[in-house]
């Protein structure tokens, strides 16, 4: 690369007047040799902060899916402990083959139509100057296992290994990414940077994907957990609920808080860049600050529905339950992924406040109407994720739309910020669309691999646990009997797979 | 934004004198006008940068309130491990509304005077040029939920839920925001970075705050813990002292790592910026090698005093135990503290060395008071954090104190490192006032909720744990009822908590 | 530092003709003041900007650590976690020191000759210009502990502590060092960064380490595990292999994800620096594209491999094992470690798909041998780690090594992609030179270990579990006698450590 520096006695010879003319070309190529190194080092350095920002973003999106995992393990019953790992655990690995061969290209893939990306199969030239790079990549496949991750929820403790195999690689390979082209592509026809024809005039604000990603994976596991109907002994012979208790509020609390800490990657993560000034630039002021907004917010959402869970589940049932405030965080967080970026931290407060009271009535329409899912998912990734893409429609500011959604004037905004209706118009749009696209092709699916006895295990298998009768044995072995000092009745039983000789 | 990049022929008119005048005006605007631009952009990715290492900082100290959560959970007996992830938990959520609301404006509202600051409530007017970013706050309120998570370390296992959540707003949004401006903010009046009237013309040195983190959430630990009084059964009916173990190690190592993980977001992080020069600038040395060694000195000060348990504990009682280390560790980090940034690395092994004896002799004194500390936090934050303030006063280097606390020559340094005794004074003073301020604020509103009787919970709750009595059940179910082939005595209860008809 | 802002008021009175001439001289020294200026800004932005990268990259490594341990304890019986934690801990802590006064000195200290580095003891005249920076110190610290880590599972559930803290000073003070010196340093006398005299006029490709640490962890514990031979109960009086679960698989999918996450560290972090641009510089394409390439193919391998472990087991043993999936993704991570810069992502796949069938075969062969490995560590990190490096040797691409390692046109690239076979040579004697050295020099350390009866524990320690005999009590205490309401049969046993009146 060429050289910056200079001394007076490299320049001064071109100036020099006395004896000869002003070497113009000279002087001339001098000076735009260096602003043309100069502007050389300032995009090279451009893409390393950017890429730096995205990369330990996505790290931590990707992080989410061991939170899952964990938040899933400790809330189902000890015997279907690694049942549910192991169908998280695939999730982050098959999904990362199909997004990698079909997925991303559905999604991203450019140029496209408006309805599904035809680029990228398998990396195939990639990166390019307008589809991102290998990092933009990481972090769309860390948001797509995250879908997939949700739905694992709602079916869990009595679904077949080989349906989670199916649905999971169909909706990462193509349910999920034909959702984010639409919304978040800029050719899709309901994004918000698209460069004509905006749905409303303006396409629909989902920053991070509460819809995109929370109500998609929910509803698809809302299909799933309808179809299969609930657990044996969920619900009793009068029809009376019944809490099934996870085995384990450490292992909840630690996936809820580390959850916490990805979505710190998921939502500011979503600018993608950092190093954007607003405006003219040169001021404290810019897209920093815009990811650093974004990141409060986040976290005012989520503690503001924590605490009305623990106030409101302690009115109406009587004690303080750290596990109702697991939720309700979540249930919060699920909520402005969908805003984060375009509204006021004091709106983040009315965002997690509505969320903590969307969940709670979902529960108890859930209960109503016996559905069962063990991790909440569809009431909260899917009732709290709709109701935040309309407090998008709501609360979005002007300023905020138009700095980060840039180069368009004129665009809606919040209807209670002044903005008018047409934002919240496409944010409903997007509600409908969302949950009727997940439904006919999801729920078709599911109906399918139920008819095919595919879906539900066997009742011996549900009341066993899948650990024993799948997965070679159970998780926890606290003791074992080569101790002679504990007594037999102080032993789990000890697990001896048939046919495995090999060490676990 | 303007152009950078230019072409011979785009210069060479300005300059050509053959037929004209060489143009002064316009050659001035073309090179000044590019040097402008040139110098927007700097400062455009200067603050991105800046706030990129700030937020991954941020959400690592975040990441320590999860930490906490899996420490304090192990720690406990099983029966309180849902009451203390929930306070933990709640911490976290409250505190952000509180600091959100109060706390920041009091910590660092500016313009403010020396005791208390006064802008910035609700983040009004904020960011601001003189006010940091949103990065900023995110990062001041992880800081301020560690300092509640100390406190609830100490009362845990007896307290009501109630008391908890006032003294822990209480502390969030004014006790700790105080001390924070006190030594931290440009005004405070002991601060390094006044602008004038240096205390003893230096200030303290508290850099990621042994004395404003750590001492404050241990202080107030000790008092709430000394009013309390002992769990029951710590001391049998003889006064001899009897571990009550902890319900799982695994929990307390997951935590210990992932606090010293967080630590390294906590000390480095402190710098708040990194792009900064030393001197002239353009070399290899600068504030990210202050950094970067700010690191390697908190692990070599927590290592020592790991291994410095780890054998004296073994010579002391016998056995290897990785309990003791772990608290040794975290005693090697909060003494680290203060001075991670203006000692040698070799210092650091020091420090760790002693911070490992004042724990074990802070121990030893607690256990002939019968003072009943379930996570050992006064001892460890309140005792190491203030042998981490002695020994700033004593290590420090002329050279990395002007470096860090730059634009003022001549600032008095360590003791032994030849810069007198003036800097060893303002630590002392620091010691004594934040002991003092946290004894006079914390100390009666614990003895007035005592004296409320909304401080200790009943025996019968504290005989049967509060999971059971307030919580909505205990925190494991490793067995169920559903398992025809387990059994009875295999299983724990199964935990139906009354008026609970939802699921957990 | 000098300004770079400038007004036209200020330099047109250099360039006015009309009265006086063009002055030369100041002209000259006011433009090229302003570009030795922006030189040097761009000189401490990359510092700050690669500072900020490698930092966070090695805290990711370190949190490895952690991870290690998780994933170990929950490997071993319950009876000996707190044992294994306890090593975990250690590692980091006395690692931390012998690398600080000893390792990092041996490894990269310059200049030195091509067997062994000779500066930098404790950090001495550190950092420099050439020999790095604090973060690179923290960050191959990291690297360290990690090899130390990966034989401690090797070892586990029947080697006395005091044996532990003499293999592992001596692995990570001085047997590692010199292995990494060997290969990574630019004076190794194997390395592909030698200015001249390169091993086939290439050297040996191992960009993150599958030999340097993987094979150097795996082939220490390979002849740890040999010396001290199986576990008790390992294999039945006929010789059958008896499984000896690990007490949680909880803890063992926690642990894996996070080495996942870890990796993210480990592999990408290897780059080192993030802001360099290739070939001319100022287009999308630089290196933190080829970091961003490094975690996808990561990625891809570990998830193929954790695939084709599933299905693999599936066929083989009958059921879907979880655990299986944990190391068979383990084995593909450690497998692309050394090819992952300089590899396509289809590569990837090929690397994974293999490294799955080698870990499988590994354990056939284990099994037969009679060698019982708790960890699978000597299979999972030697097994796949040797196939790793010929891997490297097969599919790297010419361009990728080229970018990569820069500065030597013509350099050898894999077989398979038309390079030839002397990169193939170079890996084959990698793999050779490590595995002679680390038995060379471990082997007789065990072995005099063994002779001096300080490796094994006592037959009755084994039995009993070591968490009793050595450590102070058991790990988990999941119901204590304080509460009247559990009947005896329910507790675990209270634990009193004899000696040990402090609290645990």
């Amino acid at each position: 690369m060429a050289t910056l520096t200079c001394t007076a006695s490299d320049l001064a010879p071109l100036l020099t007047t006395a004896t000869t003319a002003l070497n113009a070309t000279a002087l001339s190529e001098f000076l735009c040799g260096r602003f043309n190194t100069i502007s050389t080092k300032f995009a090279d350095t451009t893409y390393a902060v950017d890429n730096t920002y995205l990369l330990f973003s996505a790290y931590l999106v990707f992080a989410m899916q061991l939170d899952f995992a964990m938040l899933c393990a400790g809330s189902v019953r000890a015997k279907n402990t690694m049942n549910i790992m192991l169908t998280n655990d695939l999730d982050a690995a098959a999904g990362a083959l199909s997004y990698y061969l079909f997925g991303f290209a559905f999604a991203f893939g450019a140029p496209s139509n408006a309805f599904i990306g035809r680029h990228f199969f398998g990396l195939r030239d990639f990166p390019s100057v307008s589809g991102g790079d290998y990092s933009f990549f990481l972090c769309q496949w860390a948001f797509a296992i995250a879908a997939a991750g949700i739905t694992s929820g709602s079916i869990a403790e009595r679904t077949q290994f080989v349906a989670y195999l199916i649905y999971s690689s169909f909706l990462t390979g193509f349910v999920y990414p034909v959702v984010s082209h639409w919304f978040w592509s800029a050719d899709g026809w309901a994004s918000p940077t698209r460069s004509d024809n905006l749905l409303f005039g303006s396409g629909s604000i989902d920053f991070a994907g509460s819809g995109v990603v929370h109500m998609v994976g929910g509803i698809a596991g809302l299909w799933g957990a309808v179809i299969e109907g609930p657990r044996i002994g969920r619900f009793d012979r009068t029809g009376r609920s019944v809490a099934l208790r996870g085995h384990s509020a450490s292992l909840v609390v630690l996936g809820t808080f580390l959850l916490w800490f990805g979505w710190y990657g998921f939502n500011p993560g979503s600018f993608l860049t950092i190093l954007k000034s607003y405006g003219d630039g040169g001021t404290y002021y810019g897209q920093w600050s815009a990811i650093g907004r974004t990141a409060v917010a986040t976290t005012l959402a989520g503690c503001t529905a924590a605490l009305t869970t623990l106030f409101g589940k302690r009115l109406l049932v009587g004690h303080w339950n750290v596990l109702d405030v697991c939720n309700g965080l979540l249930g919060g967080f699920a909520a402005i992924t969908s805003g984060c970026s375009v509204v006021e931290p004091w709106a983040a407060i009315v965002c997690g406040f509505v969320a903590a009271w969307v969940l709670i009535g979902c529960n108890k329409v859930a209960e109503k109407l016996k559905y069962d899912d063990p991790l909440e998912a569809a009431q909260l990734h899917g009732g709290c994720g709709a109701w935040g893409l309309i407090f998008t429609g709501l609360f979005a500011t002007e300023k905020y739309v138009n700095e980060v959604y840039s180069g368009r004037s004129g665009r809606p905004y919040g209807l209670f910020m002044g903005g008018g209706g047409r934002l919240l118009a496409a944010q409903i749009v997007q509600i409908l669309v969302v949950a009727g696209w997940v439904s006919a092709t999801m729920g078709p699916l599911f109906y399918g691999l139920h008819k095919l006895k595919l879906l539900r295990i066997s009742r011996e298998d549900e009341t066993q646990g899948m650990d024993m009768t799948r997965h070679g044995g159970f998780a926890y072995v606290y003791h074992d009997e080569d101790d002679p000092s504990i007594k037999p009745e102080f032993m789990m039983r000890r697990v001896e797979p048939v046919n495995d000789a090999s060490p676990a």
